[in-house]
């Protein structure tokens, strides 16, 4: 990873964790919860919110530029993600996943 | 797309055709549907087929031998996964484009 | 595919036929061509392009709103892509796909 | 993750950090190396390799049962892609990656 800043490194870190901790929690956790858990609004943001996260990293790894663009976004995905999660209660983990990981790609852009 | 027979570029398209059924299904109708659409069971398989859907197509377009693998196990997948739209039933378009998609899948082995 | 209206379903297809035709393009066409073809810019913008239509795509179908956003990314990065396609030339059907995939995603903004 | 063991979480981080080592070798080692680091056979490889170890990677986290197929795929993948890399040479980190990721997905068989 020859022209990789530790920010990037960390960011790639924190998008890949954020990524695992929606997808799972929205598989293992909300779907086995029911009720307000898997609302189409909540449970669509879930795996929005991973897909970007994984998105997110591709672009850091692959040295393209628009990662600052993909980052950007990502940033706000995660930060409904865990806005969603604390209303629905019960997934804090997942929530405080979402804050560092939005908190991480806004020091990116 | 050089190399690419026409069983080829016919299985990328019902891949990616199948990706979209699966995925659109899960999110538009299963979440909005509720009770046994959302059964773990039920829309785990319709995640997961919805990625190896993808993924076969991207080992096709890659040009990687090991295309004719994945195939074979996104063959299985869409098998299942017919099946389960069948058994609770109101999906049989899904279920026909996965059918569809497994004997091209097949037809790559 | 429920609530999607005809500019979304042709943007997904738009945005899947130019993920089909950067990666191919990219492993089929300019691996083997070599010289500018893997040029890193040149290279990592066809990845990147690829990467970006099939997470638009992937967007509009889980329903999300934020696909407006990723579509706007998917339209620069298809725009970036055409021109790099026609500076080093031989690659027009890339570069068609591009530029029509960056025209459908800006009706989606 | 509810249903998860010690050795699908760490078959996870030894995926998601091979699907890392080979698409950032690929990019921002191979692409700037040239000559037989961008040969069509090799660099197909890479990317292949980093595709499936982040499809295994996803299955594991859907709480798929298939994810033992894929993850059998990915083995397979990983060990050809860490004999190309050695065969190439100066690539040992990915090499090394591969062969881990390769004996974790073994374990999940």
């Amino acid at each position: 990873m020859h022209n990789m800043t530790s920010e990037m490194k960390a960011c790639i870190d924190e998008c890949l964790g954020c990524y695992q901790s929606c997808i799972t929690t929205a598989l293992q956790h909300c779907l086995i919860a029911g009720g307000k858990h898997v609302e189409p609004m909540h449970f669509r943001l879930m795996l929005a919110c991973s897909e970007i996260c994984r998105t997110s990293a591709h672009f850091i790894l692959l040295g393209s530029e628009h990662h600052k663009h993909v980052c950007k976004e990502c940033a706000e995905l995660c930060e409904e993600c865990a806005n969603s999660c604390d209303e629905i209660g019960g997934m804090d983990d997942c929530a405080n996943k979402c804050r560092e990981c939005a908190a991480s790609c806004r020091s990116m852009i």
